[in-house]
């Protein structure tokens, strides 16, 4: 497709390509009733009522057709034209054309001067005046109107045809669950062929490295329904995986000066109101559990907690610290729940029970620099462990409403920069866009796909020190706040290993591998030396089995490779004759006979 | 003090020394209000309520004041008294002796036939046919009239002063909270003085280890307020303690072909309906999460998980499993929530949160003679492994309610008594007082004071797989229900966690020692010599740290004694210019100089 890039910006042709989709709809179907159509990331969708098909919804089949209509709107030359309305005129207009959640837009426009339900609430709740709207603009293409802002391509042949649709979800009209259901059709649009089919292939990538097929497919976990949606049953190849990275972590922190800390899954309600989040976290929280329900003796409530905090700084509470106990580092492995909502959940990535590597650092003001140029290093130190090389760092300073003083922020915000700047991270800052509490560092890590996921955060608070009255004596026997850090280095657990399945498309390195070794004895009568090179290797800690399932060698190898297992280790006749193994190692083929001291050097080596 | 051993039981004495301290009462502050008064496992006690006090209690002056007056009344040689009342008579009587509890007591005599509150519910809730009492006996000693059963001593001549009053605490009315508190007075009392002061030698013992005590004092944990009752906040040198226990015990299992799992801490209302908890143990969980608090869509309830095993059933159900793949073998540290009522609560003995080492196992009915023994072995191996060598073993066999068949039940009991014969371990056989699901062997420890713990316990499961229509594919291809096992070999972590530290009275072993080696600088300038040793011996895993404390060397070397360190080592300019250490052992003082490798030599032996 010859097109002219530079006469209209990609998210244009994705807008126009969204009027050119209402158009084939209506063709197509007749009566459709439109909600809102606006361009995404890679391409646009339309959220549509399509009233022939009674809610049994669009099939596969029918996105193809839609397609091809639209393939033939472009070649038609149809024009987007351009109108403007007085309200009055536009409510007529849309209410002859039978678009009811058009109208509800008009309405709003006309009422609160914005059609954004979150302006719209903030304006009926702090009674704001609107700014009025006299006007609308309408674009026409073809038989399709539609209210919008535009702006749109001069002529439908002014798009190319490297789009393509790709799904039919459902989505409430405006987001609220309280809302019908409409159809939402997306797509994807570029300006090429070539970039269109890069984009195909890359889902295609993702789509093989998707961390809920591959969590299926190697046993690592499920979800199930007995349980509840975003809590994850972890099977034992899961289990070991999640314990290995733990302990990985965990060990490094613990040589790195920190204290293991262990703290229950519950609080009483009182906890979460000293520490606020009874207020500003109450969305995210579980909901109440009321013991009188079970003794009405009892009045007292207790609430999962959501976050680790106020149990670690009730542990520094219980002693009185001194300067010299600074800087105190405390570390747990903390299983939190939070209530999101079930149409957010996915997989290991967003779910409602997690683990973080938690911690938390108490430090005097001079204590702060060396502090957090440690926790740089031993943050990019542990992400790269992992296989991790690319990352994006924000800055995140202070916003215009917060806590603590402008002295305090300025000395913090500082002390981030600059231990960024003398380890030669590179970081963009996010003017303004620090917690009221504090300011921080966001670390997003790209995979293999190049796709960033955010995990590293290293937050300053002044805000908990103050609610719960934390002191420390100085040097001079008074009464100092401490400095407080909150810093999760792999963030939840369970989305950290959603990331390193789809970076490693399940073909875990050596050290991390859930089965490292697999022994296969040829025949049955050579299972008495597979159990003994079982247990020599188990005695050294690696992860080892035996299949001795009753399928030919081959198959047994084959799964064995399915299932990405790094070495493969043979004994047959032959083996047990010289008293060695066949080895096989993953990506590299047949490595032939070793013996078992052999072999074990060569672990050694490759689990470092 | 002589005394006719043949003549009365103890516990004869025990309740005729209630008695007389009843009556001491009486003549000590006239209007008392008597509630009961039974003997104890040592000792006897009172229930009452003294009017002169207004509720002001009694002090440990008042005790020592009582015992006076009750040695007095044993010299006095005064009669008990024994006579026949009807139950018209008896009310009479103690409605003239101003005594409401004894008459309330009374009253049920003649409407239940029983004053016992549990055997009352049941007349009144299944609606029986009381037994009548017409007569009662009355116990007269001095001024103080009993309605009790007996039988006493003749004369308080006949008791021995080898008794002690020991404490003062609430109790309620009937150990109903809705009813009035009562002051019990509890003592201790033995034939001869050389029992009691044993008894006393015992109690003070037991309390230099107590674990509450001793958790504070070595910084282990401490129960928070702000939290709530019966939930642990583990400090540093607990949970690295936890974290030591928890890891052996885990690296055993998987070494013993466990696979490790990993499952939420609350799941939805209706898996507790399947499992059948939402009947049977509703009284121990903590009452539902109403997630429609929150949002008012989601109509479902959750609840903290007080078992592990409905979880793990849900991993093996994921997938068809066939009788191959068993015995499966599902381990996990599970952390559960169990509801107490706050008054029996106490310390990490009994919580309302706590880890199992838990497990659950699936075998075909052949595999099970081999699985029980192997789970045997391994359980002694672990307890004795800890230091323990005492034990009383129980198995407990078929009540008359239970599920599952016959044939089942005799097979299972007599796999966890050939097991037992087998590993020639004595045990005791509780006839019928097994599950209603499964039969179980119980261990309980003897600790140093030759205390029984109740800790490990493996227990067979006819139910479960039943309820959750568990099954397996049999050689033929046919379906088969699995024999399941549950079993905790330390049982609750925080509860075992106790009896090594009452066991060790918290001073552990080197290899359980939260803090193994304590470094002490012995001047500023030898800070950098003792940081080179505690690198050195962090990178092997050892748990070390410095003491560089303004404190006087001496002082810092009894701190470390203080928190029962098993190794101190002393730095200063000699040790520099040798390249050694200077050693001090728990229990064995000053080991002189040591090279750094010479030292890790012996605490790897050690380690061992």
């Amino acid at each position: 497709m010859a097109l002219n890039k530079q006469k209209y910006s990609l998210d244009t042709i994705r807008h126009s390509l969204a009027h050119v989709m209402a158009l084939a709809l209506q063709r197509l179907y007749k009566e459709v009733i439109y909600g809102v159509g606006p361009t995404t990331e890679n391409g646009f969708y339309y959220d549509v009522l399509i009233k022939k098909l009674n809610n049994n919804g669009l099939s596969a089949e029918d996105l193809l057709k839609i397609e091809e209509e639209m393939k033939k709107i472009i070649q038609e030359g149809l024009r987007f034209k351009k109108s403007v309305l007085s309200l009055s005129e536009a409510k007529k207009l849309f209410k002859k054309l039978n678009q009811p959640l058009k109208l509800e837009l008009l309405n709003d426009l006309e009422k609160y001067g914005t059609t954004d339900i979150d302006e719209i609430s903030k304006i009926k709740e702090l009674k704001l005046k609107p700014k009025p709207v006299k006007t609308i603009t309408i674009y026409q293409t073809g038989d399709f109107i539609d209210l919008c802002r535009g702006p749109h391509v001069k002529n439908t042949k002014d798009l190319p045809l490297s789009f393509k649709l790709m799904k039919i979800s459902g989505a409430y009209w405006r987001g609220n669950e309280k809302n019908q259901m409409l159809q939402r059709i997306s797509g994807i649009a570029f300006l090429t062929d070539k970039e269109l089919n890069n984009y195909l292939n890359f889902l295609e990538e993702a789509k093989k490295r998707d961390h809920i097929t591959l969590g299926q497919k190697l046993d690592l976990f499920h979800i199930d329904e007995n349980i509840g949606p975003g809590l994850i049953l972890w099977h034992p190849k899961g289990a070991i995986l999640k314990r290995i990275i733990e302990n990985y972590a965990l060990n490094e922190y613990l040589k790195n000066d920190y204290y293991l800390v262990n703290t229950p899954h519950v609080a009483q309600y009182k906890l979460w109101q000293i520490s606020g989040h009874a207020g500003f976290y109450k969305e995210s929280m579980f909901p109440l559990i009321h013991l009188n329900e079970i003794n009405p003796e009892e009045k007292v409530d207790y609430q999962l907690k959501p976050m680790n905090c106020p149990f670690h700084i009730l542990i520094y509470k219980n002693q009185i610290r001194s300067y010299k106990d600074l800087p105190l580092r405390y570390t747990e492995l903390g299983t939190v729940y939070r209530y999101e909502r079930s149409g957010t959940l996915h997989g290991l990535a967003r779910v409602r029970g997690f683990t973080q590597d938690d911690a938390h650092i108490w430090c005097t003001p001079e204590q702060l620099d060396e502090e957090i140029h440690n926790l740089i290093k031993l943050s990019f130190r542990i992400l790269k462990h992992f296989g991790f090389n690319d990352f994006e760092v924000y800055l995140s300073t202070r916003p215009e409403k917060y806590v603590g003083t402008i002295q305090n922020w300025n000395k913090a915000t500082k002390a981030l920069e600059k231990a960024l700047q003398e380890e030669k991270i590179k970081y963009l800052v996010d003017k303004g866009g620090g917690a009221f509490y504090g300011p921080k560092i966001d670390i997003k890590l790209k995979d293999a796909l190049q796709r960033l996921w955010q995990c590293t955060t290293i937050q300053i608070d002044f805000n908990l020190p103050q609610r719960f009255e934390m002191f420390y004596i100085d040097k001079n026997g008074k009464k100092q706040t401490p400095i407080m850090i909150h810093r999760a280095l792999l963030g939840s657990i369970e989305r950290f290993m959603a990331v390193l399945i789809e970076h490693y498309a399940g073909d875990f390195p050596f050290w991390l591998a859930p089965v490292q070794i697999e022994i296969l004895p040829v025949l049955d009568k050579h299972l008495a030396y597979a159990k003994s090179i079982l247990k020599k290797l188990k005695d050294l800690d690696y992860r080892a089995e035996i299949d001795f399932s009753e399928e030919t060698l081959s198959k047994r190898i084959r799964n064995a490779e399915i299932n990405k297992i790094p070495y493969i280790l043979v004994v047959g006749d032959k083996e047990i004759n010289n008293n060695t193994v066949a080895v096989r190692k993953r990506g590299k083929g047949d490595l032939g006979a070793y013996s078992l001291e052999k072999l074990i050097a060569g672990l050694q080596e490759e689990a470092k």
